[in-house]
C-alpha cells in the first residue's frame, strides 16, 4: 500500500496489445515501462515535467530496478499505477510503486527504481531544489 | 484529414520515454503500437472492444501496414490519433490513422493497416455482422 | 526474390519472446525492428556501420514504411532477413528486404523502408559518397 | 563474475537502435529482454529449448526480477551474456546474468529473475526433472 504520509500520484490506462506476449498476458518488461510512466505522471503532477528536468540540463539514469509479479494482466484491461518517493537523497532517490487492476483492485505488480541526477557531461550531481522538496 | 462522412474515433496519449530512441525523437516503429492503439480504442468507442472480439472467437490479423513519417513526435508530447475505417470487405477491413500532436496541431504520421479475419482455427472468415454495421 | 544484381545482406536471428503477442505469433510492428536490423547488417557487411556514419553527423530517417505480413513467424524459429538498396537518390533512398524461417524458407515478411539523409542540424542533404558507391 | 562450480551460458549480440532512447543509451528495460535471451540460450545450449518446454506443457512465469545498472551500452556495441542457475528449488529457479562489452570486457549490467513453474492450467506445479538436473 502506498504511504499515507507522502504525495502519491496515480495514473491509469489500458494494456496495449503490443504489451502482452505468447502467454497471453502482458509481458514482465512492460511493467518497466509502466514504472517510468508512473515517474513522469508524478514529475508532471509535482509540476516539474521530466521533459522540462532534461531540457535545464538534469538525467536522472537509473542504478537499479527491482519488481515483484503477483498477479498477470491482460489486454486492454485498465490498470492503475500509484508513484512515490521511497527516498530522497542528496545525489539520487528511490521510487516506488504499485500497480492494480483498476476494476477488481488486485495488486499485480509492485517495484522499486533507484536513480541518480546525472548533468549534461554525465557527472552525478546534486538534485535540483525543486526535487528535493518533493520529499518534503 | 479524416473523412466527413463516417466514424472516426479520437484518443490522445502522451509519448513515453521508452518510445524515444537515440535520434531524441520517436522510434518509427512506436507508431505501428499507436496505431493499434487507435483501432482498440475505436472499437471501444463502438461498443464491442477487440478484446471481446477475441473472447467471440475472432482475430484481427494484420496483412499490410503503410505508414508516412512527416514530422517527428517528441517524449512527453501529448498526441492525438485520429482512426476511421477506409474500407469494409466480406473477409476485412481497412483502417486509417492520423497522428497530430494535440496542442500544436502539426500531422505527425498518417498510415493505413489491412486486415483479414480469422477464426480460431486460423481459416479466414467472414467479418462478424456487429463490426460490418461500422461501415455504413 | 532479392534481385540478382545488386549487393544482398542477410543476417539470422532468432525471435525473441518478448516480440510475441497475445496470439502466440511475433507482434507485427516487430518488423519494423527486423529491418532496422538488416539495415544495420547491410551498413556493417558494406564496411560503413551505421554508428559511424552517425559519428560522422549524417541520420538516415526514416520517412515511409511498407510491410506485407504472408505467414506469422513465432518464438524461438531462426529468421533470415536479406536486405538491398532498391534506390539510391542524391538525397535519400530505398531499402528492400524479405524475410523468411531459415530451417523452412516460407517467406514470412517484406517490405520496404524509404529515408532521407540530414545532417546534425536536422537539415535534409545529399548521401555521403561513401553510401552512394553501395548503390553502384 | 559467473561461478566457476556450474554451468554458464554464455551468447552476444548487437544492441538495436530501437532499443536505445533520447538519452543515447540503451533503455533500461531492454536489458530484461536481454535477460530472457539469456535463458532461451541457456536451455537451448543445454539440449531443451524453452520452446519445447512450453509445447510439453509447462511455463516458467517470472515472479522477480532485480537489475543493477552499472554502466550504460549504446547502439551497435557487442554485448556478452552470461546465464547460469543460481538456485534450483522444487517448484521454482533463480537465473543469474552478467552482461558485458564484448570487446571492452566493460560489465554494464548485472540481475537475477526468480521464476515458479506452471502447468497448462496455471497451477503451480514441480520443475520437471529434465530441468533439475541442470542444476547438478
Amino acid at each position: 500500500m502506498p504511504p499515507q504520509d507522502r504525495y502519491t500520484a496515480k495514473n491509469t490506462f489500458r494494456v496495449r496489445y503490443a504489451e502482452t506476449d505468447a502467454m497471453g498476458i502482458v509481458h514482465h518488461a512492460s511493467y518497466i515501462v509502466y514504472f517510468e510512466e508512473g515517474r513522469s505522471h508524478y514529475a508532471r503532477e509535482r509540476g516539474y515535467a521530466y521533459s522540462q528536468i532534461e531540457k535545464d540540463g538534469y538525467f536522472l539514469a537509473v542504478t537499479q530496478v527491482n519488481v515483484r509479479y503477483i498477479k498477470p494482466a491482460h489486454y486492454d484491461r485498465e490498470i492503475t499505477i500509484a508513484t512515490w518517493i521511497e527516498q530522497m537523497q542528496s545525489r539520487g532517490m528511490t521510487f516506488s510503486y504499485e500497480i492494480t487492476d483498476t476494476e477488481r483492485c488486485d495488486l499485480l505488480v509492485t517495484g522499486q527504481t533507484k536513480h541518480i541526477c546525472l548533468d549534461k557531461s554525465s557527472k552525478v550531481t546534486r538534485v535540483p531544489n525543486v526535487w528535493r522538496a518533493w520529499a518534503d
